[in-house]
């Protein structure tokens, strides 16, 4: 939520002299995006959003995030389209940082998703994963379980100053998931941070998905139980069934969940409980001097993590399938 | 540069109710404005600035500062012109604060402006002031000399923690000050705050003014001294005589300056650059737990006011009148 580089009106034009947009017609820094600096840039051409990638992105990364936009919203997917420059190139450089200059996506976030909203999300969800299979380049999930053990590590002293007995249940989540993670369910490009902020709707209808700065290849069922956690519970953070049948069967709309899949989906959602716990306790416990951004309460995730931990498949309005 | 109050999308919608503005196309929080929160709004209408009124602004004022720039934009001086609801009001409430709807200007600040920019922007001042003499709501300046004691005060213990000489310099400038400080040139609605961020241009053009929220009745010369402080120093915080001399003959352009005016030119800017001292080393000093905002060096303006310390009408371009 933050302008982390500030961007002269010199080194703007000079950096528009490499693309067919025209003249400036306004620019303004936008309070959105933890990782990375987002400027509206209005030009003769139209609305766009100029990003540049902070530290925390790594760079080789890049050609990953901004070749899979390009790659979906090429293929009808409404997602922001990254804008080539005279030389073809969708990655440049400026003040110093990696930029790119993407589509600007009208809508804007639903504060309160019915499950009307939450079907448009998994049918979306699941339309992503399916154009994004012929998808080229791989980005591993840094925060798959693998990555969780040095976040449990860095956390697991202090994490009891944020709320009693959160140490102990990282640290024994930890190792369910560890035990219980699912194996060999489908993989393919996931969006993996699909949030409310993250899907705008105009008129009732979803008008596009943006942020993919976590996207990686995983289990696609993963992605969904990211979903359930960020869509379906309510602001007293209680399980809104009907929400999260709605967003099933949105997704089962496009792409049928296959029984292991469906199996799975109770150790996934406690799992992706347990990575957004495990990095909001971090970013809480280590708010940096100068910080421009509120870190999220760590408490909402531990609560949908004791939630998922005596879920089944029903929970999910699912039957069990019995075959996993 | 921050958004410190978030607006659901239902809050949006049935604020919107009550204008005549379409429906939402896009809804942006905008990483400016310190002291209040703002939204970038797009409607089937255009293009909108909401903003949100936090508690450093005091809602007494609102009327002065929404009523001065409905009386400029109506006539044709260009800053944003305040929406008024279907009811004829201009000011409204949403998520529990003051709010209003302003067109949304083109153009953006210029990073390193040269002489001719600060001609134009001594031009549009001169002239704000000529179009709001006739405004009939007055706004005492709450940070004239009258309010900088309190400032000295919390301050001047800790001040030679931000640079040496800090706190001797803030308390002999304030004793200068109020002595010194004119008492019978020319008065009038002034803009107080016409830094670089709140000035737009667009192809070389003055686009528009903005930010009208520490806008009071103080003497017009003290906005050509603010000004000064604002445009005419460059990079390594050395004076720049010919910028100087062109804000000052833009703003002559358009509305004379009396010997008198002239005179206390020095005094002036000597204390515009001690107002802005005084409220950045507080910040600097008080930064609150979770702040949004990255406080401003305040030896940007210790430096300013050591400069002017020595200055006399000739350092702005000024021959002495030999009238005061």
């Amino acid at each position: 939520m933050a302008v982390y580089t500030n961007v002269s009106d010199e080194a703007l034009a000079e950096f528009l002299t490499h693309y067919d947009l025209g003249k400036v017609v306004s620019f303004k820094g936008i309070a959105g995006g933890v990782e990375n600096t987002n400027y509206l840039l209005q030009t003769e051409a139209g609305s766009y959003i100029l990003t540049l990638y902070e530290k925390r992105v790594a760079e080789a990364d890049l050609p990953f995030f901004i070749g899979l936009m390009d790659h979906l919203a090429s293929r009808g997917f409404t997602c922001p389209l990254p804008i080539r420059n005279r030389a073809g190139e969708a990655l440049g450089r400026l003040e110093g940082r990696p930029a790119a200059i993407i589509s600007f996506l009208e809508g804007m976030e639903v504060s309160h998703p019915t499950a009307d909203y939450c079907r448009l999300a998994g049918q979306t969800m699941a339309r992503l994963h399916l154009t994004a299979q012929d998808f080229d380049i791989q980005r591993v999930n840094a925060l798959a379980p693998a990555g969780w053990p040095p976040l449990v590590e860095s956390a697991v002293g202090e994490a009891d100053t944020v709320e009693a007995g959160m140490a102990e249940l990282i640290t024994s989540e930890l190792a369910y998931a560890q035990q219980n993670w699912p194996t060999d369910i489908p993989s393919g490009v996931i969006h993996a941070d699909m949030f409310k902020d993250n899907v705008f709707f105009l008129d009732g209808a979803l008008s596009g998905v943006i942020d993919f700065y976590f996207a990686c290849n995983d289990y696609l069922a993963y992605d969904l139980a990211v979903g359930i956690n960020a869509w379906c519970f309510d602001d007293e953070l209680q399980f809104d069934a009907e929400r999260c049948a709605a967003m099933i069967a949105g997704y089962q709309e496009i792409r049928q969940l296959e029984p292991a899949e469906q199996d799975a989906l109770p150790v996934l959602a406690r799992g992706a409980a347990l990575r957004f716990l495990l990095t909001r306790v971090n970013d809480w416990l280590n708010v940096p001097p100068g910080a421009l951004v509120v870190p999220h309460d760590p408490k909402a995730f531990s609560a949908r993590l004791r939630f998922f931990k005596s879920a089944t498949p029903s929970t999910f309005g699912l039957s069990t399938s019995g075959t996993s």
